[in-house]
């Protein structure tokens, strides 16, 4: 009797610090009652996944782990090879721990397709609102990297210093929350949210948000992946060479152009193979 | 015989080094008389606390020195699940190698319910006087991340820079041993001591120490173990904002407020599964 | 039915990725075409190279992927010890994954003896042209350790700091493919850039390239491991110096050409030892 | 008969590389030639050391080696329990690989008491030379932490930040081979170049070696273990509060006498254990 009692009590205090975990899932299935366009049935699914696909997005969030790029947080989607309207994204887990079973189907509403007893991303509606503006886009990396944090919050912008980073030639925009919602928790936590986001992030690869992180895309997971190992290692770079206290030569618009690495295939079998193998 | 006398040669060196371990253990039991408030009866225990407390505390211990918070020096308690004038805290011992049975029972003056033949940490007042000031608290991290030292030496003050410290927001207040006690060799070893650090803390979440690390608290262990591992990072992205050299845009107070993760519930399982995994 | 025709997509969209990858291997095969000097005859293999030779090369791919010099990219090479005009290098892939089956024979125009079904790294002309004008050099890297970039796209010249990177008396030329080229994708992909390169880099150690990587030769393989490690940390050191915001007291080039390590014999037998462990 | 001739063409390479090693090993021949003092007789050995230090020096060779202060360079010695006039310090060899059977005997002078087949270090003469100037130390590391290089080649002094560093209170000199012999290798490799060392040191607890390394020094293995790997930490701790911009509080030289944390006992628990599992 005195052991129940003993449980309970501290089953009590991890309840409380569970507390925005509870919320997360509420406001998960408020959400369906707050999305934009008008009310509709539930969707139907584009049936299962390719599972080569499946594999590679279980990989990609191990291997953006082992680069420190996610932690316990951040998430990684790609989107439904049967179909352009579906996104795959894992339920709410630290990304390390994400097997096949937790991938999970989302429209571009971000509305889970079969919800069952699972919490969700409260911040899935970076993925969706991205991928209904930018078609060209099959994959998505929404992360925290401690390298790239500074210049979100800095005037100082972040520019391609080496080929290996030369997607960003288009240039890295930053996100303001501020300037669309005031005073936030910072989490992309709505459609509008998100919506917002895809508008600065426009035709480019990869934007930063201020105090928060760095959304990046790609034509591809290993694209994706490849792209945001290496914005974090140019944010390293760029940070060093400043502090070196010269003038710097960043890649020419061109040079960065003609040199995207495109989808970092080398790399990728390695990372893979070591992501996989644990 | 030749063999014993060198055996006891290099003994007697070694015991010269361990003198301060000795110390210690002196100090603790001197520590009795010393003590604030007048003499009184043993204090009883509050009994077993919660194995999943005690298992929650020795991972703690774990996942901070996998972060690198804890090196073989700094420590973590908890407030008792059963009794709110008693705390949970190892024997003298690197974190590292703290298993459930090396977890010891303390009033809040920081006198061990039982000690028998274990030494204690000399600085084990931080957390008494913590706890006793601060009833909202269950649970306290001292500390000498690398990371967060070089801004208790500085006039730069530590500010929150991305959500995941967003805790930081009421600030980060130093605590000058100095002005307290002049010289001295750093360490809180007195509850008076304990009772300064606890002032220079007040309502926040986090301090400083000049010279020496920092101490954290929250209302759960999954929290404090968060927060110092955020603290951390958060030291890490100012230095190397600053070093960019424009302006840094902190988190807004209000921003702050709202954005507080709280229990980092998701990492939590995270960090608490590859710790006991060891 | 339907899997076969998900199968189909996720291939797809798998060989739009690996577009690069088919690129290398034709231009690989146009390269035979294009390559400088009057058609002959297929050049005559040297003959299988000392097995000693192939599994030092293995180890040299294992041991800087280890420090971090070589990451999913870069490259390293032996020049052949039965024949002068020819050199080893893997077939195209992470360094981490080079087994001996893997090591291919070059000719001094870097054309490969026995192409078979492999695709080559594209810039495999930066160890061709540079065999060809240093008689003296048996071994190259290529790499794009981030501690180096900095100083490739800065005004700031890399100098050597300590005995351990002593070989860098002589200075580090910074190679322009610029001033070469005009726009480009950065890579040397022909023999005329690698032939640039070769003539920047003269009679030194290491030359950086700009915006893109470094090239570092010795007489040996263990020597030029040793030198890619050192050159790293030097990088490393330099910055941390200039930080401090002194001046700094580099070494004389008459310490510099007293101190070079040479064949870094006794940190080789480390490093060989735990990277063949694996 | 083709192999053999590949393996010599092979061999021969590996020949040259490994040409500075033989020439340690000559000159460690020689060395009896030029060494200070009189002619005399081979010294009588002390007879075998305390087992337990044995395994202490070899433990703190490995551990070392886990926290970078040694990487396949550096070395550590303790001075024999038996006999005040002889230490004990490896044969040649990376300190990772070091085990009880490489330990060996030395005289002041740095004389090995029995040579055998085996090759020294180079710089052995540190140890002795600091064993003769100072009865007080008992063990001796030297190494090229590339945190505490910069500092020395700074004028930027190295001062302790924290109270783990505590034992740097009465300063840490720069030791400038230049003053005492003009251009060289930078390796103290003569009794006199060692003695001029250890002028240096005086009666502190570390000196720096510009463009080099360091030399710590203790009353014990675990002490002159917690130094090296403090004064590592602390050095990047200054660099890092010297970057923020701010005016920096070092210890109070008072603070740092009082606060100097000697054997490092609760650390040196876990480091010789996690050291000796593998």
């Amino acid at each position: 009797m005195v052991r129940k009692r003993t449980l309970r009590n501290y089953t009590l205090t991890m309840a409380k610090t569970s507390a925005s975990l509870t919320a997360m899932k509420t406001s998960s299935s408020k959400r369906k009652v707050i999305r934009r366009g008008a009310a509709r049935r539930a969707p139907a699914s584009a049936g299962p996944a390719d599972p080569q696909l499946i594999e590679d997005l279980v990989a990609a969030n191990r291997i953006l782990t082992d680069h420190g790029v996610l932690d316990g947080y951040g998430h990684v989607s790609a989107r439904h090879d049967r179909d352009p309207n579906r996104y795959l994204l894992s339920r709410s887990l630290a990304p390390a721990l994400v097997t096949a079973n937790d991938i999970m189907e989302y429209d571009l509403d971000s509305n889970p397709l079969d919800l069952q007893d699972r919490t969700l991303y409260v911040e899935r509606f970076i993925h969706g609102e991205i991928y209904k503006a930018r078609p060209d886009v099959q994959a998505i990396v929404h992360h925290h990297s401690p390298a790239v944090i500074p210049f979100g919050v800095s005037t100082v912008p972040l520019r391609p210093l080496y080929h290996m980073a030369a997607f960003l030639w288009e240039g890295v925009p930053v996100f303001e929350i501020r300037d669309v919602a005031g005073m936030t928790d910072m989490l992309v936590r709505s459609p509008a949210l998100g919506h917002a986001l895809a508008q600065t992030l426009g035709s480019k690869a990869a934007a930063l948000m201020r105090g928060h992180g760095a959304v990046v895309v790609s034509s591809s997971l290993p694209g994706v992946v490849g792209r945001s190992i290496y914005l974090q290692i140019n944010a390293h770079l760029q940070a060093q060479a400043v502090a070196l206290g010269g003038p710097v030569t960043y890649l020419d618009p061109e040079e960065g152009r003609r040199a995207d690495p495109g989808g970092y295939q080398r790399a990728w079998e390695l990372w893979k193979r070591k992501a996989m193998a644990k």
